[in-house]
Formats: C-alpha cells, sequence, structure tokens
C-alpha cells in the first residue's frame, strides 16, 4: 500500500509537544520542559462534588448531544467575567467554547488563512500556535518581543506592509518568555491594527495568572471589532477536562460555528456542566489566589537559582504565568543542553521551536508551575552541572 | 473592520446540522430530523457511578494534561473488542481516541486532501462527513447505495479512473439510509482497494445497533492495510462526552498524531477514563441488548405506519442503526415538506444535504432513534398531514 498525504503536512515543523510530554511523564526526571499546572493544585475534590452535582440534577442533559455554541450558563458566565473583571462589554453570543484554547487557534488559522497568507507571530511565540497554524501553510513573519511588548515599529511595518491575516500574540505572561505588554504597547498595537484592519489574536492563557492578581487590560478593550481573544480553564482549574473559550466579534464567531460543527460538532457536555458548576458552588478567587501564591514563589525560586548557579545566563522575570526564558551565551546550543540535561534526569525546553523564522539556538524555556520548591531547588543545580558539561557549538 | 477569510469557506455547503439540533430541541415538535439516541436509554446512574469511582482512583490524572494518542486502557478495550467480536487483529497501537467520530472525518481529510483531490462518496452519503471534507476543498465522487452496498461496476471504475484519497462509507446501517452492505460487497469493495491503493475509510458509527446484535465483519478484515475505520461511544454511551475513536494503519496513524496535536493536544482525560470505568464495571452487553430492542421496535413501527399512512411514499427498512430514508414520488420537493412539516408540528430531515453531488430532492431522512412509542404514533399522522398538504413542485 502506497500512502499519499496531502502536501500540508509538509509546512508542518517536527513537532515538539509530544516529546516533551513524554518527558514530563518520566518520574525519574525532574521536568521544567512541559507546561502543566501543578497536579497538587487541583481542586479534585470540588471538581468531584461538582460533577456529583450535575449528574443529580442535569444528569440526562450533561450525556446528550447539545449545540456547537456550546453550554449557555458558562458562556454567560465567561461574558460577566470579562465585564466585571476587566470592564470590556463581552455577551454570551461573542463566545464560543472549544477543547482548551488549543482548538481556538487551529479554527481560527482555518477561517483565515489561505496557503501563502501573512500571520504575524511574536519572536520568540508559542510552539503549540506555530504547530496548528503551519497546516494551513502560512508564511510567518516575526516582531520581538522585548520586555514592554512587541518592537512597536516592526509591528506596525509589518501590519501596514505585509497585511497579515491576523497578529498572533500572548500580551499577559507569554509562553515562552512570561514577559507582558505595558499598557501604552497594547493601546499602540489596538491602534495600528485598527487603522490597518488587522485582527489581534490575542491568546490569554495565563491573564488570571498575574502573580499580583491585577487585571490588566487586553488589547481588545481598546480595538474591539479587531479582537480575538482566547482563554482557558487548562491554567486554572483542570486541563483534561478540555474547557477553553473564543471571544470574537460576530462575523468572526459566525464562521467560526461552521467549521466548529464540521470538526468534531459540539464540547464536551459533562465537562462544560461541570466546570460551570465548580465555578459558581466553590471558591473560585481564593482557588486562584493559592495558584497565584505558589506560582509567584516557584518563579522567584527559580530566578534566584539561575542567577546563583548559572550567572552567564540572562532569564526573564515574569510578573504571572508559567514560564520563563533563559538565554546562554551566543555559541551556546540549547539542544546540547537538553541531551545533556536528560542524562541529569532533569528536562528544559530547547527555545528553537519558538522561532518561526528560525534562531533562538541559545535559549532555552523553563517552567515553574509543575514542580515543588524541592525539586526545583534539586533540579536547578542538575541544570548547573548539564550546563557546565555542555560545550560551545 | 473589513474581514477577510479563508477561500476553503466558500468551499463548504450551507450548514443544516445547527438548524437539525435547532429544531430536535424544541419541545413542541416531535423531530425525526434530528440523530440523538434515546435519552432515557442513556445509563445515567452507571455514568454517575463510573465517574464516582474515577475521582476516587485516579482523580489528578484524569483532571491533568495526558497524551494525544488517548487513554490506553480504553485503547487496549477496543482493540481487545476488535479481536473478539470481529476477529480482526487489533492493537491499542492503531487506535487513538477522538472527539466522537466527527474528528476522526476532519482529521483524516485533513492529512489526505489537498484541494481538488478526489473524495469517493455514497449517494447519498452523510452530511456531516461533507461538511468535514469540505473546508479541504476535494471534488466529490458519489457512487449509488443499493441495498447490498455501493453499486461495484461504479466503485470500481471510480477506485481506478479518479484515484480518490480515500473512498468513504458506512457499511453498517447507513446514515441516511440505514442500509448495510453484503457480505460480498465488503469483499468486492476491499479486493478492489487493495488493487487500486485506495483507502476505504470505514465509519462503523452503527456496527453496535444490530437488531439482531450479529457482529457483520468489516471491509477493513479484508484489506488492513487499505482500511481506516473510526468508531463511537456517542450512539451506545453518551454523545455528550464525545468519544470515539480512529483505527487505521501505522504510517496513517504517525499523521494523525501530527494533526490532532495541532488541533486540540489531546481528547478529554476526564470523560475517557469514565467511558473506560464503565465499560468495564457495568453490564454493557446488556445495556447494548436493550437499546437494539427499542430501536428496532421503533424502526418496525415507523416502517409499518409509513406503509400504512404514505403507501406512495417508498422506505428503506433497515436491519439496525437510527436511521431510514424515505423515498417520494418524482416531483415531490422534500424542501416543501420539511416546511409543511414543521406547521404540523413535526420535523424530517430533508434528503439533499446528502447528496454531495446533487440530487434526492424527493427524499428525506426519519429518525427512529429519539422518539416513543406514542410519539412515532403521533408524528407519523402529523407527517401525513403535511404530506398531503404540500404539493408536487
Amino acid at each position: 500500500m502506497n500512502y499519499q498525504f496531502a502536501r500540508r503536512l509538509d509546512a508542518a515543523p517536527e513537532s515538539f509537544l509530544d516529546r516533551l510530554f513524554a518527558v514530563s511523564r518520566d518520574p525519574e526526571i525532574i521536568s521544567f520542559a512541559g507546561g502543566l499546572p501543578m497536579t497538587s493544585l487541583i481542586d479534585v475534590a470540588g471538581i468531584r462534588d461538582a460533577a456529583a452535582a450535575v449528574f443529580a440534577d442535569e444528569g440526562e442533559a450533561a450525556l446528550q448531544y447539545t449545540t456547537t455554541d456550546g453550554y449557555l450558563p458558562l458562556r454567560e458566565y465567561i461574558a460577566k467575567r470579562y465585564r466585571s473583571r476587566l470592564g470590556i462589554p463581552a455577551t454570551a453570543d461573542e463566545i464560543r467554547i472549544t477543547n482548551g484554547s488549543q482548538q481556538c487557534l487551529d479554527l481560527t488559522a482555518k477561517i483565515l488563512v489561505d496557503p501563502c497568507t501573512v500571520v504575524g507571530m511574536e519572536r520568540p511565540g508559542y510552539l503549540g500556535a506555530i504547530e496548528a497554524f503551519s497546516y494551513y501553510q502560512p508564511r510567518f513573519k516575526t516582531v520581538e518581543i522585548t520586555e514592554d511588548g512587541p518592537d512597536m515599529a516592526a509591528f506596525s511595518s509589518l501590519c501596514r506592509e505585509e497585511r497579515p491575516a491576523f497578529f498572533y500574540g500572548i500580551p499577559n505572561f507569554q509562553n515562552p518568555s512570561g514577559t507582558a505588554y505595558t499598557d501604552a504597547t497594547r493601546r499602540e498595537c489596538a491602534e495600528c491594527c485598527r487603522e490597518t484592519d488587522t485582527i489581534f489574536y490575542e491568546d490569554d492563557a495565563f491573564g488570571e495568572l498575574a502573580f499580583d492578581g491585577r487585571p490588566r487590560i487586553p488589547v481588545k478593550a481598546y480595538a474591539p471589532e479587531c479582537g480575538v481573544m482566547s482563554g482557558s480553564f487548562s491554567k486554572t482549574v483542570s486541563p483534561g477536562m478540555r474547557i477553553g473559550w473564543i471571544y470574537a466579534p460576530a462575523p468572526v464567531i459566525e464562521k467560526f460555528d461552521a467549521v466548529r460543527q464540521a470538526a468534531d460538532l459540539h464540547p464536551n457536555a459533562l465537562s462544560q456542566a461541570v466546570i460551570y458548576r465548580y465555578l459558581t458552588t466553590h471558591d473560585y478567587e481564593g482557588h486562584l489566589e493559592r495558584v497565584r501564591r505558589v506560582y509567584k514563589k516557584n518563579c522567584r525560586q527559580m530566578c534566584d537559582l539561575l542567577d546563583d548557579l548559572l550567572p552567564d545566563v540572562t532569564h526573564t522575570t515574569p510578573e504571572g504565568g508559567m514560564f520563563m526564558l533563559a538565554t546562554m551565551p551566543e555559541g551556546k546550543d540549547s539542544m546540547a543542553l537538553f541531551q545533556a540535561c536528560l542524562k541529569e534526569q532533569v528536562a528544559v525546553l530547547p527555545g528553537v521551536p519558538f522561532y518561526a523564522e528560525g534562531g533562538g539556538r541559545n535559549t532555552f524555556r523553563l517552567n515553574f508551575s509543575a514542580a515543588t520548591e524541592e525539586e526545583i531547588e534539586k533540579g536547578m543545580r542538575q541544570l548547573k552541572q548539564a550546563y557546565q558539561r555542555c560545550g560551545t557549538r
């Protein structure tokens, strides 16, 4: 049998995520490579009780087919939270429930990207987005991310000269760098998008994980008609239940519904009902505060150990989220570091797959949300051993 | 804001599924238009107990990120069932868990179909497949389905002359017609696929719903390397939990994994664990027998009422599944019937969207799995009223 596959598969990068998840599940290895929220912070008892209540009150509906748009009470909850927390006039009509926010990436590209369409990305940018978009065969154009957000001169040139289908960014505690856009940068991005009819795809997987709990105003607040946002309960409640959402203007939602239905009919009815029940009957704010406190402590610990143990490695200093980016001196190769790390029973993620136009060889991503204090202490010392053993290219 | 959407959206047919689900949820209307399993047959208590056991034993794992391939015990269960029930040597390595079998349709097209690639379909064929495939801009070539399966001369010509990326069929109790391929036709299809290097995509959503409980040997059994099968627990356990699977040769699985990960990372961890627990701790065979008995009774009742009330309408006589296809005399228009039906508070599904190359104007689909005996009795009389009122084109 001679299998003939579609040409779009040639456009996809080698997938790192699988190897990453595989490594992060080997119990012998201390993994800073993955992107898991801390398992012990998942409120298993709370979610169990929410599930029991759903089975008791609405079991049949939660197990039957439902609508493509998603569970209305959950969409209303999300809209209300946008209104009360961020002051933006979201309504349930503009929100659709998805299988995590990863599905938003796939389906947004499906409705916006033809082969050779330009897609704007951050440099470095989220590798899961690069993978999702790649199957629609775009031309990636990247803009460097500084501590303040995208380089605005480059962002403006991109929007004006390349007319991207959209620019994909993570203004809050980006994956992989952990940096956040300043408010001024958000306003400038919005203004530029409005002037150039550019969609700003704002991945807000980490907005609730600001260490200080302070809401940051999204780019979409300053240019609602240009803004497509996605969010997720994966980092805050449970990744395994795969509940995220998209928040977008009506013309985008209409197309999104069509491709969503063709993709897998509708979101998981049980998970939607359970998450909604959990959010409305448990102390979600208290839960978020616990998560933020632990991640802040972990992040500070990791930054301090990096400074102490690897003084010639620079790093970002996140104010939220789950990741930081480390940069080794020029000539160092993070793939070599990755291999050396595995020998020391520790894992970091090489930065290369985050650079859609190449580069980043001397960078690596560190996750600080999954490990305990003891694991961070031990793992960072193992990282130091690996770093010292691995030479320069 | 001027939104520019991708060209692939122009290729998609107007979506009927949403209207269909909307109608099927209006409590005033007796709906034969949808595709819901009977709600009262969903084992809410059994699934509730399975969920409680999962939370007790493996709650953290069921709520955390997991792997793209799916929950190994569930994949092993499915493989074992293929081996014991159908005598085909399936292994867990060849099986991936998906969000219902609809996701298999989307992702299989994603790995196999470029714009203008030929895709073979049954005529009539499942409209959800037509919708899913359409976004990859194929050229559909259809083969008429008879009471024995596809017209073999046309099937053979299609494979030999058009070299389709795959042929999509539902050999067991097809949607929309309810017909099944004979064993001879299955062998002939397999032989032709092997000779022409054609993939046979065998959607087996209904195989467990044979009224007599007798397993039918799949086409894939006769040509394993050509066979891509999909299955689902939506018709047998719970649609709302969105658990289906694909069973395919290794080279297909490898590509499938890559696009699945980009699409939404991995299947719902909680639903997978709960379904597995349910299957292995409850009387699944007894449950299936109950479902088969009710659907058989409903189907017979509906066939008899059609014969009595609408003698000039012909119809298929399914031996399983959830659907039958009715054909009105030439000149009758099922869209007009659909409108007349809504006035009588009953719903049927016009056949047109099942014909990827056009036609089928005088056909409509009837679902017999969702309604009670009383609803079928009443609804069929309302259908008669609607039919008598709606004229000829």
